[in-house]
């Protein structure tokens, strides 16, 4: 199709995977180009990823980006290669879809963002969840004021055991998650993204006014945080707390308290499964008298989904470069917003983590 | 019966209420006395509340102390008054059942436990979950090592509306949760005594070595703790966290995770249903491939229950007071040790609080 918007693919992470899959859902979509280091590494890539046989394969990141065909990257490389390949893409006018952490600090984040503001170019990070209808549904939720009515507290954890996640490659340190060169973030980055952006979706994307790390941030023996957490504070006395692990089993919270009544989602990342996924709305909440607990009124609602949450971001950054390259619309600064605000509030944590919990100012 | 404990009701709070019913369901108790400020309002509070016809009626707490038949106190009174009648009843060679918390300050509740060691009695706090038959249920599944594994993370929040709760006294502040020569420690002590609790005890109460509070707690207009929040380290990077808040509707979760999986609990001190209860085990959590979510097996425990908990507490208490009694049994120092060790820690978040944040060492 002419219309379909051609996608290159900039290396080949695990997570390159998920998005390939995601993309073969959506015909409004091409996976024009893979490129990898080397040809060998992208067509071994290729051939055990059922990746469609007219998509090109580069052995350089260079030769996709001179691709005059590819309208936009998909960029999972580890991050501390994002500032040098998204400048270079930008320079090529592609539009730029990129996996979290975007950056190290909102510094780098500014730089590419201003390239490609410069260049007309659409940015979108991929926190997949976002996109999920469910979340547009519990968006409805947190909107409508007489359920859990005003909010004032948020909490959110994700922890996941990198251990085991990456024993097959000798686990965290041999992974990028535990180099300080490429993902130096650590879990901050790769799962304390997602907490933050919890809170600042439930807050309707308000800054907090403060940002205090709590104690117990660890790290591993190349300095990379393995976990932390942290309380943020509002103006008016509104709170979240987030606290982010490499060390445990899976958890996945996000848990959104009103002055009514709570809204939580225990997997709210990454729906334990594909094609449905829910969460609980407790209201009316109430003592019951003398003996016997107290009263709530438990709403779980679902949704079901025919195509993952993946596919629907794809979808949803596609549609933006369709419109800007048919000149039926405009780039969508939205989403770069967002970004930049979690990355501003993740650059907080770490500096209050290194500088003796101190409080910093947002 | 001979063997009855008689208990005598140390004032007319409203969760004497609850504890009268709890004692009308068993027959190894009786409710001897119930002693008010006024004869007046002990009456009618006997009355309202279907208190037994023989329960005598008292005009004053000391006639009640000097009541010889009296084996064991149960005092809901506020906090402020414990050492005095503590004292008074230590004398008067009384056990203790107290309602938590049972101090504000840990030099305060040194002051009680000496007495009554010094007497010969046993102490008991108020913390009902403690006795519930989840609770133990939940400890077989923290001490299966092959389950949740090793404990590293505990998080728990107690929320819940104190205006909605008092409205119809005039608000939390004509309560006296609000007024700080009665429950100094507000929602610190209220509820979030059952987070420190619920924490201690998901560690087999093995303490922190240091408490540092968040940022954000926040007071009423008498200089009552409203909200709060803190972060616990333990010696080796175990972590808990809690937050607690007078300002929103009900919130009930403590979350215990270990490296393989977690347990949770949303009602965890007062079950919603007085009949039944329940918690969730999420184990063997993965990674799914590409798309699909991630793995973990959900088991939901229940137990169901002919007495409330309540009535578990007032039962084991009676049973250590009637062992005592008749000479088969000691005092059981555990309760006064488990209670000593959650004021040390609500010391130390106030302690925080006032100081800036300050990380204090247990």
């Amino acid at each position: 199709m002419a219309g379909e918007v051609k996608f290159g693919i900039l290396s080949c992470a695990n997570i390159a995977r998920t998005l390939i899959s995601a993309m073969k859902l959506l015909p409004e979509v091409k996976i024009h180009a893979i490129a990898s280091r080397s040809l060998d590494k992208v067509q071994s890539f290729a051939a055990a990823n059922d990746v469609p046989k007219e998509t090109k394969l580069y052995g350089s990141y260079e030769e996709l980006l001179d691709d005059d065909e590819v309208d936009a990257l998909y960029v999972p490389l580890p991050t501390g290669l994002h500032v040098e390949w998204v400048l270079k893409a930008a320079a090529k006018k592609k539009h730029i879809l990129i996996e979290k952490p975007p950056a190290h600090t909102v510094k780098e984040l500014d730089v590419m963002l201003e390239a490609l503001q410069k260049n007309g170019l659409q940015y979108m990070d991929g926190t997949m969840w976002m996109h999920h209808p469910r979340t547009h549904k519990m968006e409805a939720v947190l909107h409508d004021s007489s359920t859990i009515g005003r909010i004032c507290e948020v909490h959110s954890t994700f922890n996941y055991s990198a251990e085991v996640a990456y024993r097959r490659k000798g686990g965290l340190s041999a992974d990028v998650r535990g180099n300080p060169n490429l993902d130096g973030l650590g879990a901050l980055g790769d799962i304390g993204w997602y907490c933050v952006r919890g809170i600042l979706w439930a807050y309707d994307y308000e800054m907090p006014k403060s940002v205090t790390a709590h104690p117990g941030a660890s790290y591993n023996e190349k300095g990379v945080i393995v976990s932390c957490g942290a309380t943020f504070v509002w103006e008016d006395g509104r709170t979240a707390t987030f606290t982010t692990s490499f060390n445990t089993g899976h958890v996945m919270k996000l848990l959104v308290v009103g002055v009514n009544g709570s809204l939580e989602n225990d997997d709210f990342v990454l729906p334990a499964r594909a094609d449905r996924a829910g969460f609980k709305v407790v209201s009316n909440t109430s003592w019951k008298d003398v003996l016997g607990g107290w009263n709530r009124t438990e709403d779980v609602q679902e949704v079901t989904l025919e195509i993952p949450q993946e596919a629907h971001m794809v979808r949803e950054f596609a549609r933006l470069v369709a419109s800007i390259r048919d000149g039926s619309g405009a780039v969508e600064p939205r989403w770069a917003e967002i970004s930049r605000k979690t990355q501003v509030l993740l650059d907080a944590v770490k500096e209050s983590i290194e500088n003796g919990l101190k409080t910093i100012d947002v």
